[in-house]
């Protein structure tokens, strides 16, 4: 297989205090509670002329149990709301690209398309959408559900949902505003354009009423791996975040995803698959190893708990002894594949219950990477080589000590390998991913409908 | 009368290039599209030690009257979203009050409670929820409605939501999270607080998935007059933009609001009234005028006449001739006494079309004041001791022109007369407003219902 000619994408995952559960609890990690904080990891990120920031979000707070919430960071409180927060980054930074995750569960199309096109305009077209559905029940109590939504649903939501935005996101053409003082017209009516959306969740006209966003449209990420996930990331999305362990995995889903796209008139390079990993890096393995271990420690029994009966779907679980054998489990409606994963493991290797929360408690499902510079960079190499990722979004286990672990260490690892840029060639985010500026395909079927 | 103790507020109002139609054909207004341009405004203003800026807001653009709509900044395209704008504003000051109008009709309180939670936090504490319900079909239509939703329904929502909202803002007491690293609690379980409100439009359990708010809640500001309005206002808000033309009108819906206020339990003082002045000052009376009269002759007559059909309920009158009377009128649903008004003075006064638009299309139905410093002084000084007033929210002519020559000329004459502040003497937009921090009443409803 020849060298990939481009070069590899790099976002920065800003969870809480880190990835780590117990990240908190570090000297490694800052509080990670202020404006200030924030400004400081975008511009660690920026100044190593990282793709993006990228934030997640949820909308509900897991108080269901309470003793694992209440000692971890990681119990749905965020210290800012995504949209606000990388609005004011983007007053502070100027080049980085800045996606948040929203909800299509418990939005209105028009108010996230238009704070996406604001964020854009404030950025200088460096915003992102993470496009997600909500999968807690504690989210949707929140807003007049009395329990979670069904998986279908809450996918026939987001896939309108997706469409109106898309389709508002194209209002006006980009030459629309004139502002011709002597003239006095402000706009050109031919260059706007109503959507006339009527579907089965939303009927919205439109136009949005914000001017066009500097990258053509700000650039649109998910991260659903299920079937009806992938089927929408194909159609609509020009970027995904995953998780794949091994990379057999990962080189399977890039060429799944990749072949859906054909289908929808669309080109494999116009979607970029962006795994998440969580690396533990220093300059030698056993300091690697070290490191990760004390952050280990750190994890109360609690938390420890919590985290298994949330990945066994088992409540019952946060009673368990952590030095005894995993109980006997009721049997569970959901997850039911993981929980069997889980136990076989625990079974094959005689894991007591803190053995198997300590398997999932780092990376919490994505690729856990622990060792060296060189070591790291050879899997990040053979990953993008092989066509299993275009970029990785880094889960840096503390902020910003991670973080900067990461970016001092494997970055010039990799810049050395030829296999990520030294400085910014453009100022979007588009320009960053190298994704082009989208046409507005979708105009010709709204006018038609007007 | 005893002269007041207390200084006045005053707040900027930040809308488009200004809020006489025909700003952005000045020489006196920036374009006002960039980030720069609001960062410019909102540091003028904060150099001059306003309590605050405020944005004004709409979901929809004016189609329905093209030729007018496409000939003003003023159509309901504003450059940027006010939650983002303000966050994005929030980073690059660090005093003054940040105002945003954000409507009940087309969002969720969930939603509306965090975003102005988290631009709390991002700002230290200066964060405020201008309350509205939306009043334009044009917005309706892209929220799944076929028209404009009727006044009694939008402020039923209008009343549960602002409950939501305020319910969730006291989520969490002050001190609710620890984050204590030696034993690993987070937050304390105890002072978290769940809402578990049902009502008719909404059903939230909570709590906010935010830490507590740096001034204890955003402030809550509101803008309607109707009778909903005025009690929704006595009974939750903290400060009320209005408009009123005279003094006598001034002090009797001053009285009038703050009397409603002891029977929910609420002392005059927790209410700020703050009317919009609309203020074209400049050294001598003839220059002052000359420069309303300039700004005047910038009104296009296809703006001139879409002002009229908007202010009249006429949408026929866009085709009058601007040099001839008022043509007959057909009968129309919506603001007759407005309606009867302006004819009236049309007859009074012999005028034209041209005539009856210029007449309104300055400050729009708000106080319209052209004159020297100390003239306008006089008015706003008679107009606070005579408590018709607590403040005044500044909605210059021009951004950044009108604005700078209302601080230059007018805000020194205030400061003579010892009516506004040299220094802030606080840090949030509570200690500006001289707000008290709110106990959290609502709680223990509540939680009764646990």
């Amino acid at each position: 297989m020849s060298r990939r000619k481009e070069k590899l994408s790099l976002g920065a995952f800003l969870l809480f205090t880190g990835h780590h559960v117990a990240a908190w609890r570090s000297p490694e990690a800052s509080d990670s509670q202020s404006l200030a904080d924030f400004v400081q990891f975008a511009r660690i990120a920026e100044d190593a002329k990282f793709d993006a920031i990228f934030l997640a979000d949820m909308v509900g707070v897991r108080v269901d149990r309470i003793e694992g919430a209440s000692h971890k960071a990681h119990s749905g409180v965020y210290p800012f709301e995504p949209l606000t927060l990388l609005s004011a980054l983007a007053a502070v930074t100027s080049r980085i690209g800045l996606v948040a995750t929203v909800s299509t569960s418990y939005s209105e199309p028009f108010n996230v398309a238009r704070q996406f096109g604001s964020l854009d305009r404030l950025s200088g077209g460096r915003s992102g959408w993470n496009l997600v559905t909500s999968t807690e029940a504690s989210a949707a109590l929140n807003f007049n559900h009395d329990g979670l939504v069904a998986h279908a649903e809450r996918y026939a939501r987001a896939e309108e949902f997706a469409d109106v935005v898309l389709g508002l996101w194209d209002s006006w053409d980009h030459d629309a505003f004139e502002r011709d003082r002597a003239s006095g017209r402000y706009f050109d009516p031919d260059k706007l354009h109503l959507l006339n959306h009527q579907g089965r969740h939303f009927r919205v006209r439109g136009p949005l009423n914000i001017p066009p966003s500097p990258q053509g449209r700000p650039v649109l990420v998910q991260a659903g791996s299920s079937g009806p996930g992938k089927e929408l990331a194909a159609r609509t999305a020009e970027a995904i975040f995953t998780a794949q362990q091994t990379l057999e995995d990962a080189v399977s889903f890039y060429s799944d995803v990749k072949g859906r796209l054909h289908k929808y008139g669309r080109d494999a390079d116009e979607l970029k698959i962006l795994p998440g990993i969580f690396p533990v890096v220093a300059e030698t393995e056993s300091e690697a190893k070290e490191k990760f271990d004390e952050l280990q420690s750190l994890i109360l029994p609690q938390v420890g708990l919590d985290l298994l009966a949330g990945f066994l779907g088992a409540p019952e679980i946060v009673h368990a002894d952590p030095n005894g054998p995993i109980p006997a489990l009721k049997e569970t409606e959901g997850g039911k594949s993981r929980q069997a994963l889980l136990l076989e493991l625990a079974r094959r290797e005689g894991l007591t219950v803190r053995d198997l929360y300590l398997r999932i408690a780092g990376a919490r499902g994505h690729w856990q990477l622990v060792g060296t510079p060189v070591q790291i960079a050879d899997q990040l190499e053979e990953r993008f080589q092989n066509y299993g990722a275009d970029g990785f979004n880094i889960m840096a286990p503390t902020l910003p000590g991670g973080l900067t672990d990461f970016i001092r260490l494997v970055v010039p690892e990799l810049r050395r390998r030829g296999l990520f840029r030294d400085e910014y060639e453009g100022t979007t985010l588009r320009d960053h991913l190298g994704l082009r500026r989208p046409q507005p395909a979708r105009r010709s079927a709204a006018e038609a409908a007007e």
